[in-house]
C-alpha cells in the first residue's frame, strides 16, 4: 500500500482560501491518499521557517515529497517555505504576479483581507442575514417577509434551513424560510387551492425546494425511524402535493436530492441575477 | 476616474473555488476599482465560447482589460475561454499540470467534487453538525452536550451563535452554545461562584468569546435601541463577570471585538486540533 501523501494548507491568516483551493485541486485526484494539515496564522518569519522544517520531518517520515498550497503574503515568508524544497503551490506568487503586470504596480501584501472584516459593511450584511434567516427560519416571523430577498418553501427536511443559513453567510442575502405541511394542503380543500395566505404578497421572491420521496424518507427516518412522518408513502403524498402547488403558483423549482447546500445556493443565487 | 476593471469567476459548477481566490487576490489590490460577475455552471463548451464573449464584449465596453479567474476542468473549454484574450487565470490549468507531474499521472477532470456531494459521508457530517448546532443554541438541548465536540459561551450578541454555524458548515464539528446572562452571575452569589451546572460536565469542551464593551454596546443597540440591555454600563458588568467567570475556570477566551466569524471559527479549531 502506497503511504498517504502528506498535504499542507498553509497561510499567515485563517487558511480558508488555501484549503478551498487544495481541496478543490486534490478531488482530481481521487485515486490518491493525501494525509492534509493544517498551518494557519503563519504570519512571522520565523512561524514560516518553522512550517518548512515540519514539511521536510514529514517528508523524511512518510518517504513521499509532501505537496504544500501556500497563501502567504510575505514575499520572505514564502521564500523560507519554499525552501523546504516539496511541491510548494504558492497560489499568491504566481497569480499576483501576473495581476501585478496587468495592472501596474505591485500588491500590497496584507494579510487577512479576505476572510477578516477590513471590508465591515459586506461582513455587518453577512452577519445580519444570518440572524434575519434565523429570525425567519421554519415560518417564523412571517412580519419581516417584505425585507427577505428570498423565501424558501417546501416540504418539512427538503434542505430549506441549511441553504438559508448558507446564502446568508455566503452571500450576505436574506432568506426566510416557510415549511409546506400536510396541514397547508389540507386547509386548501373545499377553499381555493392556493399559497399560504402570509406568502401571497411575495410571490416574486418565493423559490421552491423539492426531492425524491425516496432521499426525503431516508432523511426524515433518521430523525424520526418508523414514524408516519417519515414513512415513503406520507413522503409521496407530501412531495406530490408541495410540487403541484408550487408548479401552479409558477414557484421555480429547485431539487435537492442530490445537490448540497453550496450547489442549491448558488444555482438559485444564479437564477436570481440572470447573470447567463 | 479610471473604470472599474471588469473581473470575471468563472466556473462550470458553483464557482465558490474561483470567487474565494479572486477576491483573496484582488484584495491585495485595495486601491484598484473591479467590477465582478459570477459565470457558474459554465459546462459546456458552447457555454464556455459564450463566456469568452461575453469578456471580449465587456473589454470593449469597458475599454480596460477584463481579469479572469477560472476553475473549468474541461481542458476544451479552458481553451475555448483562454481565446477570450484577457488576463485569464486558469487556476486549474496552471496547479494541475505541476500536481500531475509530481504525482506522476494526468488529473481525472470531473467538474462538481469540491462543493458537492461526492464525499457524502463528508457532507452529511456537516449538515448533521448545522442541525445540532441550531438544536444546541442560546442553551437549548443541555442533553445534546455530551456529543458536542465544543460548548462556546459568552454574554448575549457575543458572536457564539453565528460562530457555531459557520464552524459546523465549513468544519462539520458539532458546537452548542450556552448564555452567560446576569442570571447566571446572580446565581452564584451566596452560592460559591462558578458554571451554571449543565456546563461542568463538559469543562475541556468549553470556549469563552468575549469583546470590548464599547463594541458589545454597539452591537446590541443595533437590536434594542436605548435599552438597559445595550446601555455601556450594562456591557461593562457583564463582560466583567464573565470574563471573571471563564478565567477563574480556565476557559481558553478569544476576543471577538475585531475578529470575522471565519476568524474565530479558524482560531478555536486551530487551538483544538493542536497544529503548530
Amino acid at each position: 500500500m502506497t503511504p498517504a501523501r502528506p498535504v499542507y494548507f498553509i497561510s499567515d491568516h485563517t487558511g480558508i482560501t488555501a484549503e478551498i483551493i487544495g481541496k478543490s485541486l486534490l478531488s482530481q485526484f481521487p485515486g490518491e491518499a493525501f494525509a492534509p494539515v493544517s498551518l494557519p496564522f503563519v504570519d512571522t518569519l520565523e512561524k514560516a521557517n518553522h512550517a518548512a522544517q515540519q514539511v521536510r520531518d514529514d517528508w523524511a517520515l512518510a518517504n513521499i515529497k509532501p505537496l504544500v498550497f501556500s497563501t502567504l503574503t510575505d514575499p520572505a515568508a514564502r521564500a523560507a517555505l519554499d525552501a523546504c524544497g516539496a511541491l510548494v503551490m504558492d497560489i499568491y506568487g504566481h497569480f499576483l504576479s501576473m495581476l501585478a503586470g496587468e495592472i501596474g504596480y505591485p500588491p500590497q501584501p496584507l494579510r487577512g483581507r479576505s476572510h477578516g472584516m477590513s471590508d465591515a459593511n459586506a461582513y455587518r450584511t453577512r452577519i445580519d442575514a444570518v440572524n434575519f434567516a434565523l429570525a425567519a427560519d421554519d415560518g417564523l416571523g412571517p412580519e419581516k417577509y417584505q425585507r427577505a430577498d428570498l423565501i424558501l418553501v417546501g416540504v418539512s427536511r427538503s434542505g430549506k434551513t441549511p441553504t438559508s443559513l448558507y446564502m446568508a453567510m455566503q452571500y450576505g442575502l436574506c432568506v426566510a424560510n416557510y415549511p409546506l405541511t400536510p396541514e397547508s394542503f389540507d386547509a386548501s380543500i373545499g377553499s381555493p387551492p392556493g399559497l399560504p395566505k402570509s406568502l401571497q404578497p411575495y410571490r416574486a421572491k418565493l423559490r421552491g425546494l423539492t426531492l425524491e420521496p425516496e432521499r426525503l424518507a431516508q432523511i426524515r427516518s433518521e430523525r424520526r425511524p418508523n414514524s408516519p412522518y417519515a414513512a415513503l408513502e406520507t413522503c409521496r403524498q407530501e412531495v406530490k402535493q408541495a410540487e403541484l402547488l408550487m408548479r401552479s403558483e409558477g414557484i421555480p423549482i429547485v431539487d435537492s436530492s442530490h445537490r448540497s447546500v453550496e450547489e442549491i445556493s448558488a444555482l438559485i443565487k444564479h437564477s436570481l441575477t440572470g447573470e447567463r
